[in-house]
């Protein structure tokens, strides 16, 4: 096995976020679960954004977001994923790319518009989210770059790609090259109603073919179809390498082999938006990994990272990722706890 | 004179913003002026948004951000300024009307596209703006709708709109309808080099045709040749009815007939952003004398809602500002102090 040159490649779907706070009282009059992620057609989507407040536009995707992390921190990344040829795609583009990920899916030139995610941030900053898919269902085997994919130390596939059935091939595709060339596949759970969507595929999956799994405690509870957290990381135990299950406020656990090493959250003042923390706790938990740190470590860098995501509205981190962390270790706080 | 049936009517840019943090470095590199706003083309917006970092979209423009804010407040406002019937032009639509604020100028079918200005952010918080007008440049006479003007009991136009020439006419027409129709026109500087570019015009206008002027330091300085702040506040004095100029952490002049007001800064944990602080600080203003409430709570409003823009990227209001305003009063903080 050649030396990787690249430390990970993302795959996921090309999305940009459309955030607006809302209060409970939308959510319930358009009957949105909150914390999960909805498909919803190009007309319904016309139509809540009609209905949603005032906005910003971010760039987001659960990978894109994971990978503009790891490029924060100092790794090195690419991701693959598939815009139109428009403005969001630009802008899609153009935001991971100055974040240093390599990004070279070549856009669609035909077919529906880049896909865009309305974020409903209540005042309690949980955010629902409502998927426009458009181009991302144009993401196809024949986007895998397998020597992009062989050259990367990890694989990192998004869980949303089972909904567009083209993408679903490419993540097979994508985790056989990186298994073939002696890498690592890691994988997001993404949505515990994405879970649902495709559960057998995902259990059938995370028995023996996954290295690195990672999931909120609502995904890991509907893989294993329980409401105890404590069952369903029982389930799971063993199965994968390395299971990392995040649980908000609460932390995170990390499963590998018997040991289990619960990671606790770093603090925030206020959660102003939840969008992005499971994206950006896998950031800092694969920069870890990358970087050969013991598996607390990577916890907590996860930890730090997330910290820093829900204390903005948006999926991608507004500081310098590697700063945060450097001042966290120098300052001799809770990351030394772990080291 | 019927009785006003809303408050406000601005007349401005109708710009999409693109905000990215860079460092003083990144300035110098691209000579661009610290807290200014340059007019750039097509070709150069291209250039620079591809050495820019990972941004956000977020409708601005400095009058629409003024009319959101009074909107924010309980105001009833409206805004006239032309978009292109582009992706970020129902982006500026969707964010003005989300907000409740009026807004029916029909977007342009042809030519160039709605307009952007990519905002620099650097580390002391302050903004720096390059701006492509785009679809501005389309606004004329023909879109100032005379019913709309005579019922507002301000008009308040936008410095910028003397750069394109028909939007020049544009805003002549409204100043002349507003007038004649016994209402008041309200004027923003916007900027020193604007005020630059258009010194003579501006100095005329300022001479007896203007009741409400909003500028800045730099821009009263720009505007009377001086370098000294108690002058130019001395050579305005008496041309316009009440003229408001803000001096960022030094709070605000307010200056009518003999009276002079000057009025605090409301206190701001950190500085994020300094985009929208005048047109902020213009909104709490507007709103306070459209309540016939005193010139110095005007300000002190005014200074409220500038403080709640600086702490967040962006120029639109991220909180409800009649809920600040309201907690502040209630609180018998500062704004006592001007009751």
């Amino acid at each position: 096995m050649n030396q990787a040159s690249i430390d990970v490649v993302g795959i996921g779907n090309a999305i940009v976020d459309v955030i607006a706070r809302a209060d409970d009282a939308f959510l319930e009059r358009e009957r949105l679960v909150k914390g999960t992620t909805a498909l919803i057609d190009a007309e319904r989507a016309e139509a809540l954004y009609c209905l949603m407040g005032p906005a910003i536009e971010a760039s987001g995707g659960s990978i894109a977001n994971t990978m503009a992390g790891v490029a924060s921190l100092g790794g090195r990344g690419a991701f693959i994923g598939k815009v139109r040829d428009d403005v969001l795609g630009k802008v899609f583009c153009h935001d991971l790319t100055a974040q240093g990920v390599s990004f070279e899916t070549p856009a669609a030139t035909a077919g529906p518009p880049t896909a865009r995610c309305l974020i409903l941030v209540t005042p309690d900053g949980q955010r629902t989210m409502n998927t426009y898919l458009g181009a991302c269902a144009e993401l196809g085997p024949d986007d895998i770059d397998s020597d992009l994919v062989c050259a990367a130390q990890i694989t990192y596939l998004e869980g949303y790609l089972f909904d567009p059935p083209l993408a679903q091939q490419a993540f097979r595709k994508a985790a056989a090259v990186a298994h073939a060339a002696g890498r690592k596949v890691a994988l997001s759970l993404s949505d515990p109603f994405c879970v649902e969507r495709h559960r057998e595929a995902f259990r059938d999956l995370v028995t023996g073919h996954i290295d690195i799994l990672f999931a909120n405690e609502a995904e890991i509870c509907s893989l294993y179809e329980t409401g105890d957290f404590t069952a369903a990381a029982a389930a799971v135990r063993g199965l994968v390498g390395i299971a990392a299950l995040t649980r908000s406020a609460e932390g995170s656990v990390i499963l590998a082999g018997r040991a289990e090493h619960p990671i606790a959250a770093a603090p925030v003042a206020r959660v102003v938006d939840a969008t992005g923390a499971g994206d950006l706790y896998a950031a800092g938990f694969l920069y870890g990994l990358i970087r050969g740190l013991p598996l607390p470590n990577c916890g907590a860098i996860g930890s730090l990272c997330a910290a820093e995501i829900i204390s903005h509205l948006g999926g991608r981190p507004e500081r310098k990722l590697s700063e945060l962390v450097a001042a966290a270790r120098d300052a001799g706080d809770w990351l030394r706890l772990y080291c």
